[in-house]
């Protein structure tokens, strides 16, 4: 009973289903989220070549890097130089592509290049807020507080982060409530998007429902709310799956699943764009992804990062790419 | 921004969603489906080990093996000698282990043997039916007809699995219309539970759900149904919930993902047992499986079979399984 793949698109849609979107928004998070967890230091014209390929595969949001200080995330140490050679190669488009900033000094930097779009990154449990930002849960806000002013005052566009919204390592089970009061004060902060991010990939798909009626109970719309899913128990699509159906339009993904190796220990399992885009394509709803072109890129990138993707679909259409070491050749 | 996880449970349900069942039978495959699709032999005193690991897990429907010639799947060439051994260590238990017949001469074995599930394993797809089973997709009817009706004769329990319900890799997209006359017809011969299987992953939530109201419509309802996915492309457990939503209580599932491993170019991925137990008992639906007792079975084989577990949720709460090459002892 031989078996093959082999198809390179999904399969045109059945029959569309009520209720779900009509069009999503996948907003990349490789270049930023995805190699910050990565091992290997990526040189910053492969960084920058990744991102231009990314937006010409057709995604329409594209966070670049993280203004985080070296000694935290070395990964993005070159953050500076990146944004130089993206304002060189992608002229005032660059300013559009957002990039994480963890304070004021981060803020300056992204005002000084003339950015538009910043992201902070807060955390929806106590315990995750003093090992990541050394700070009480209630302290983050006021933390924040400065830079988001700021930024918005000087006209530009915030996205929060919200880390651990369905559990956490330490404290388990995150009630839908802390959650939500946690993103409802980054949004009054002067948030225009909530990320909400399952960040150890525990959650399932009625707890992403709740979630999403619980913000909507408290005044929120879904236009406001992105989903932030990690693959790490298999869970991710089907909770986007359950995201669509609560009415969210934007979900975070990683290129080839960038930032989650699946052999590592500590793998952290990013939604790969790839098997995201599988699903919207199949189930009808517009992207404007071009998913052979994402394909290619990963590829590319595992080259650089010497492993393979962890992306299902990467794996099944691009089968032969070596399991590592091999430096792929960037094209042109 | 460092993470970890290590929970070894599901996150407790927040809400339950309405319109899913309360309770699904997972129908184990991972010693037929799972082990035939792999390289490995593997000795059958650990397939006997293996089957009495997952009953002992709670798996309330193991597949045990196939009667399928030798030169066919020389990876069950043992199944008379693995029957014996469950026979002599399970006693009556053993005989209401399913195991695949291809024809009358498998079915004689079965009979032998005083077994009282069998199953069957039909095409959705001309192209298939020819490549797999060496008939046009009207000859097979004829083909499964004697098998069947002896079968029932015996009063035997038949399920037959449709393959390429959703997609075929010579033919692209299987019409939903073609699907329900095939699988009408084995119902009609006498099954008594279809399997519909994405034999190739391609198959998206949308696609499921037509598949399923098509069945419907054609006066057959959703016990009569179980789904069967593959997870190539990512989506098992997105088109298991789907598959939930639509009603269907049985799901097929492979412990550890037996039968796909993520790097092989042939990669089938089985939808792993553990990644859907994780849904189920997220979602608050009984399913009576012991998570950590199928874990721990898919490392042990894991370390037969010489290669890591391509189960999310068996890599998170088992990461330090080696890579491949020990092998695991066998627990008394």
């Amino acid at each position: 009973m031989s078996q093959s793949t082999g198809r390179s698109t999904p399969l045109p849609m059945v029959a569309p289903e009520a209720g779900l979107p009509s069009r999503v928004t996948i907003y990349e998070v490789g270049a930023r989220d995805g190699l910050q967890n990565e091992q290997a230091l990526v040189p910053t014209q492969v960084k920058a070549e990744f991102v231009r390929r990314l937006l010409t595969a057709g995604l329409p949001v594209v966070e670049a890097t993280s203004f985080v200080h070296p000694k935290w995330v070395p990964q993005l140490a070159d953050a500076a130089d990146l944004m130089t050679d993206l304002a060189t190669s992608l002229g005032d488009a660059s300013r559009d592509l957002p990039v994480l900033v963890p304070n004021e000094r981060g803020l300056d930097r992204a005002l000084e290049l003339g950015l538009r779009h910043i992201a902070v990154f807060g955390s929806a449990t106590e315990t995750f807020a003093q090992k990541n930002l050394n700070r009480s849960l209630d302290d983050q806000f006021a933390m924040f507080e400065p830079t988001v002013r700021r930024a918005r005052d000087a006209g530009l566009d915030v996205r929060a982060y919200v880390s651990m919204c369905f559990g956490d390592p330490w404290e388990g089970g995150v009630p839908v409530e802390q959650v939500v009061d946690v993103g409802r004060r980054l949004f009054d902060l002067g948030a225009s998007q909530l990320s909400l991010g399952d960040t150890i990939g525990v959650g399932t798909a009625g707890h992403v429902t709740a979630l999403v009626r619980a913000f909507e109970a408290a005044g929120m719309t879904t236009d406001q709310l992105a989903l932030h899913f990690h693959d790490t128990y298999g869970q991710a699509l089907s909770n986007v799956q359950a995201g669509l159906r609560a009415g969210i339009t934007t979900f975070d993904a990683s290129a080839g699943g960038l930032g989650g190796c699946p052999y590592a220990q500590s793998a952290t399992g990013n939604l790969a764009t790839e098997d995201l885009v599988w699903l919207l394509t199949g189930l009808g709803i517009e992207h404007g992804v071009d998913l052979d072109a994402v394909v290619a890129t990963s590829v590319w990138m595992a080259g650089h990062l010497g492993r393979p993707s962890p992306s299902a679909v990467v794996r099944a259409l691009a089968p032969s790419e070596p399991a590592g070491g091999s430096l792929a050749q960037s094209p042109a």
